[in-house]
C-alpha cells in the first residue's frame, strides 16, 4: 500500500503523482469500508481525497492554518495527518470522530461540525497573523451547501477585506446534502460551465481574486493551482469542481442517499442492498401523510426544509408530490424562519421542519421574526433530545435556546395521537408562533384520538394519573420515564403517585401545580435535554416559596462527545431507580 | 403645508411633481423637530423622503406589500399613512414608535427592529401571495448597513431564484451606523461609480435582474424607477443612490453622528450646540482607556465591535488610535463570534463588543464557534438589563440566552474596580471563553482594588455582608437593589440578611449556597433580565429538595414596548417595598 509510506504530510513529499492517484483510490477504499461498517459521511468524503492530498503537498500544516467547514470532509485529512489507524483497522473506527477535533491532532485547529464557519474562523486567524507579523498561510475549504449559509455569506463579506493572505477553497459538488437551492449556486454553475470565466461572478463582485480549476480529482492539477496560490498576499477563492462520491458509482448515482450512510448500506460488491420498503410507521412517515394530506386540501399549506430533507424523511417522492407547496432554503436557518413568518403572515401555512441542534442558528429570528410577531407558523423539531452524538450535534439545547422566548408555544407531544392533534391544531389557528418537539422515539400510540381543543388550553398540564405524595411530571419523551419511575415508586415505596403530561414546554399550569399542595409533598421533574434554562427550573422556582419539594431531573450543561446514552442516563440520575432512591431520601428529609 | 392634502397614499396622485418636491422638505421638517426634541432615527429618515413619496405614489399600500428592513427610516412611511399627528404636535410625539408596527396601521406588516430581515419576510408574503394565485407586488427596503448581515444574504440569495414578483429597494447612502465595511460595500460603491453599470455585480451574480437610480433623492426619478419595476413578473433588485441626513448640514456632514440624535442636539438655527467634552467617568470611558492602554502593551489585543461603535462610545478618535487593533465588522454578528474565536485560537486577544439586544443573533456561534472550542475571547455585553426600550431592542434576555450554552463564564460585575479587575484577567487568560455584563448605569466606585484572582475562583459567589435568616443574591446591576433591600428588611423587620454579590452567572456556588442552609430560611434573588432560563431559577432548583424558600426576582418573559421602568419594576416586584413584604410573608409561612 502506499499508505503504508504515508504516515505525516510531509511523506506525500516522497510520493509521486500516480502514487498519489493510487493513494486517493485507497483512502475512498478504506472510507468506504468504514462508513459502510459504522455509518458516517461517505460522499463528501470520497470526492475530496486528491484535494486532501494536494493540499497537504503543497502546504505546511499546521504552521499553515487548514479549517475545513463542517468538516464532515476530513475523512482523507485524518488519515494522511497520524490518525489512519483509526481506517486501517475495524477495532480502531471508532477511535476518531467524525469531526476535526483539536484534541486529536494539531492539524486541527476547531472542533466544527455546523456549517458555515470555516471563512470566518479563517479570518480570526488570519487577522491574529498579521497582528503577530508572522507568515504562513490561512486556507479556509468550504462547500458542498455551506456557503449559503449566512454566516458564511458575513464571512466572505468580511474576507474579502482582509487585506492580506486568505485561501478560501469552494469545493463545489454541485450538491448540499440534498441538491443546491439559491442564486448563488445557480452561479457557481454558470461559474462551472464557463470554466471560470462568466462576467458575474460572486466570488469578484465581493472583492475576491479568483481562480478555477475545473477538475478537483486530478490530484496534479490541484497541486499546480495551490502551488499558485501559496502565499499570495491577499484574499482568493480557488474554486474547484469535485465530483460529490468520486469512485464509487452507487454514491455518484445517489448522491443525496450516500451524503452519509448507514452500517450495511453496501453489500461485499460495494452494491446498494435492496432492502424491502419498510412500511412501518414511524413520526417522519405520520408527519409525511399529514402535510400530504393537508397540502392537498389546502393550497396554502407549505413545507419548508433548511437543507435536511432526510432528517424528517422528506424524499424525493414527497417533495415532487408537494411541488410549489414544498420549499428547501438550502443550509439557511434565519432565512427559513422569516420565511415561514412572511407566508403565515400573508395567510399561508407554513410547516417549517428543523433539526434541534441547528434550531440554535436562529434565536434572534424566532424571536423578532416570528414570535415579537406571532406568526402562526408551525415549527417542527427533530431529533430533540439527550443523544449518543458528537459534541457537535447535539440536541439537547433546545428547549432551553427557545422555551424562553416569549410568546412561543412549545408542545411536547408524548404519543401518536398528540402529535397528530397538536399539529393539526397548529397549523389550523391563527393567533400563536407553535413549535412542537416531534417525539425522537419509535411511535407509540394510545388507540384514542386526542380530542383537546388546545387554543381553551394553553399552558394546560393533564393529569393522567391522579395519586398522592409525590408528582411526576414527565415532559414529552420523558413521559415514558415518568411512567416507570411511578411504577417502581409504587414498589418500592407503596406510594401511588400523580403522574402529569405538561404537553407545553413554554408555560406554567399555575392553577394544578397549586392544586398539588394539597396532598403531594415532593414534585419531580423529568425533562429530555439539558436541565439549564428548562422547564424543571421554572417549576422549583414557581414552589420557592412553598413547602414543596421540587427534584428536576435532565442532562448537565455541557458538550458531551459520542457518550452513550446509559453512561449519560446515570451520569444525570435518569433511572427509574436512581430517581425513587431521590424521592425516598426526599420524602424521609421533608417528613422529619 | 402641502401635507394638509395628504391623510393617506392615495392623496399622493393628487400631488404635482413640485407639490411633492415640497412636501419631501415639510416632513424633514417635522422630522428634524421631533428627534430633536424627543431623540431618535435622524438621517435615515432624511434621506428616504422622497423614496418613500414615490413608494406610496406608484405602489398601492397596504394591497401592495412594504416590508422596511430595521424599519428606522420609516418615519415618512408613518407620515403618509395616517400618522402625521405623530410628527405635528409635540403632544403626540411619543404615540408611535420608532418602528413599523402592525398594530399602529394596515400599511405596517411587521414588527421590525433588527437589521437584515426583510428580504426572506418579504421571500415569504412574496411565497404566500403565488400560493394564494394573487396579485401584487412585494417590496423590501434595505440598506443603510443591513446588507451584510447574514440573514440578509441568506434572503437575497434565496429571493433570487421566487420565480415570481419580488422588488429588493437597495437604499443605498455608503453608511451604516458607523462607515460602511466589507466586500459587498465596495462592491456597491463601484456600482455607484459606474452607473449601475460595473462589470462585477453583486446582485446579478445572485441572479437577479438590476436597476439602478443614481439619484433617490429626485422624486421624479423615482417614480419613474418604481413605475417600471411594478408589476414585474420576476425578482429584481433596484439600487438607489441616497443622501443620509439629506437636508440638514449638520447631518450631511457628520452622518454617524446624526444616524440617531439625542434631544436637544440642534440649536434654533439647526446647528450642532457644541457642548463641553464631558470628562465624567463611564464604562464607556473606562473600557476605552483600558482597550488604549493594553493595546498600546501588547499588539495582539484587538477590539472588534460589529457596526455599532457609538454604544459602546468608540469614536473615530479612538478607532484611529487602535489602528490595525481594531475591526468594525459591520453589521455581522455571527461573523464576529467566529472571528473572535479564530483571533484566540492563533494567540491574538479580541475584545468583542456587543449590545445585549443583537447578542441574540449568535446563539449558535457562541455554542459552536467559541464555547465548544474554549476560546479566549472576551465579549463585552452591552446594555443588559430591563428597559423602556422599544419591543425590538429590548436588552433583558442576554442572561437567559447565553447563561445556559456550555462551557461560558458569564460575569456580572458590580462596580468599577470589578469590572477591570474581571476585563484585565479575562484577557490575560488564556482557558476560558468569557462574557462580562459592562454595568449599564453610572460608575460605582469602591476605591479599593478588586484584587480576586478569577481563575481560582470560578462560580464562587462573594459574601459582602455575613447576616442571617434571609440571604440576598443581587447579580451585577441589581447588587445595589440587594443591599437596598437589606436596609429595608432590616428596618423593618429587625432582620439583618446576608449580601451575596454572586460575581458568576453562568454556575452555581454550592459550597456558599451550602452554607446559607445552616442559618438561613430564605434567599432572594435580583436579576436585572427576565427570570425565565436565567439566575434565580437555578438556585430554586438548586434547593428545590431542601426546605429553603426562595424568591426569584427579575422580568417576565415578554415584549414590552416602551414601559416606563417604574411601571415595570412595580409589576416585576422589583421595588424594595415589594420583595420586603413578600420576604415577611414568606418568613411567616415558613415559621407556621
Amino acid at each position: 500500500m502506499i499508505l503504508d509510506k504515508v504516515n505525516n504530510p510531509v511523506d506525500l513529499r516522497n510520493l509521486t503523482y500516480d502514487e498519489m492517484g493510487i493513494l486517493s483510490d485507497e483512502m475512498r477504499d478504506l472510507i468506504i469500508n468504514k462508513v459502510n461498517t459504522i455509518g458516517g459521511h461517505c460522499g463528501p468524503n470520497l470526492g475530496i481525497a486528491e484535494m486532501t492530498i494536494a493540499l497537504h503537498y503543497v502546504f505546511n500544516s499546521p504552521e499553515d492554518k487548514i479549517v475545513f467547514d463542517v468538516s464532515h470532509q476530513c475523512y482523507p485529512h485524518k488519515i494522511l495527518t497520524g490518525r489512519k489507524e483509526g481506517f486501517l483497522n475495524k477495532e480502531n473506527y471508532h477511535t476518531y470522530t467524525g469531526y476535526t477535533a483539536p484534541e486529536e491532532s494539531p492539524h486541527d485547529i476547531f472542533k466544527v461540525g455546523h456549517t458555515s464557519t470555516s471563512v470566518s474562523l479563517a479570518a480570526g486567524l488570519a487577522k491574529a497573523r498579521d497582528l503577530k507579523g508572522e507568515n504562513y498561510n490561512v486556507i479556509a475549504i468550504i462547500g458542498d451547501g455551506s456557503l449559503s449559509g449566512g454566516e458564511a455569506l458575513e464571512g466572505l463579506d468580511n474576507a474579502a477585506v482582509l487585506g492580506s493572505n486568505i485561501i478560501i477553497v469552494v469545493n463545489d459538488n454541485d450538491m448540499s446534502i440534498a441538491p443546491n437551492a439559491g442564486g448563488l449556486y445557480k452561479n457557481l454553475r454558470e461559474l462551472r460551465e464557463s470554466n471560470g470565466s462568466a462576467e458575474c461572478n460572486f466570488f469578484k463582485s465581493l472583492g475576491f481574486d479568483y481562480m478555477f480549476v475545473d477538475d478537483g480529482n486530478d490530484v496534479v492539477k490541484m497541486i499546480e493551482a495551490f502551488s499558485k496560490v501559496k502565499d499570495i498576499n491577499h484574499p482568493i477563492v480557488l474554486h474547484v469542481v469535485t465530483e460529490k462520491g468520486k469512485g464509487l458509482k452507487p454514491a455518484v448515482e445517489n448522491k443525496e442517499m450516500f451524503h452519509w450512510i448507514l452500517p450495511g448500506t453496501l453489500d461485499e460488491n460495494r452494491e446498494i442492498i435492496q432492502r424491502e420498503y419498510s412500511s412501518y410507521e414511524s413520526y417522519n412517515s405520520i408527519t409525511k401523510d399529514y402535510i400530504l394530506r393537508k397540502a392537498a386540501e389546502d393550497k396554502t399549506v407549505i413545507a419548508i426544509s433548511p437543507a435536511t430533507p432526510g432528517v424528517y424523511g422528506f424524499d424525493e417522492e414527497f417533495r415532487n408530490k408537494l411541488g410549489s407547496q414544498y420549499v428547501d432554503t438550502g443550509i439557511a436557518e434565519e432565512h427559513a424562519v422569516a420565511f415561514a413568518s412572511g407566508l403565515a403572515k400573508n395567510g399561508a401555512k407554513p410547516i417549517l421542519n428543523v433539526m434541534s441542534s441547528f434550531i440554535q442558528r436562529t434565536y434572534d429570528q424566532l424571536s423578532q421574526d416570528l414570535c415579537l410577531n406571532n406568526s402562526p407558523v408551525t415549527l417542527l423539531i427533530w431529533w430533540g433530545g439527550i443523544s449518543e452524538a458528537d459534541a457537535t450535534h447535539l440536541c439537547s439545547f433546545d428547549i432551553s435556546m427557545m422555551s424562553n422566548i416569549p410568546n412561543l408555544v412549545y408542545l411536547a407531544p408524548t404519543n401518536k395521537e398528540e402529535y397528530l392533534t397538536m399539529l393539526d391544531w397548529s397549523v389550523n389557528q391563527e393567533k400563536y408562533s407553535v413549535a412542537i418537539r416531534v417525539p425522537s422515539e419509535p411511535v407509540k400510540s394510545t388507540g384514542t384520538p386526542d380530542n383537546t381543543d388546545y387554543s381553551n388550553s394553553i399552558n394546560k398540564f393533564k393529569m393522567v394519573s391522579q395519586g398522592k405524595d409525590v408528582a411526576i411530571l414527565g415532559l414529552g419523551s420523558f413521559f415514558k420515564l415518568a411512567n416507570d419511575v411511578a411504577k417502581e415508586i409504587e414498589n418500592k415505596l407503596g406510594i401511588h403517585p400523580t403522574i402529569i403530561n405538561p404537553r407545553f414546554i413554554t408555560g406554567l399550569d399555575t392553577e394544578m401545580l397549586e392544586s398539588l399542595k394539597t396532598n403531594h409533598n415532593v414534585v419531580v421533574t423529568l425533562e429530555d435535554g439539558i436541565l439549564n434554562g428548562g422547564f424543571g427550573e421554572k417549576i422549583a422556582s414557581y414552589y420557592g416559596n412553598s413547602g414543596m419539594r421540587v427534584l428536576n431531573y435532565g442532562a448537565k450543561k455541557e458538550f458531551t462527545d459520542r457518550v452513550p446514552l446509559s453512561v449519560l442516563y446515570n451520569r444525570y440520575r435518569l433511572t427509574k431507580e436512581q430517581i425513587t432512591d431521590d424521592v425516598q431520601k426526599c420524602l424521609s428529609i421533608a417528613a422529619l
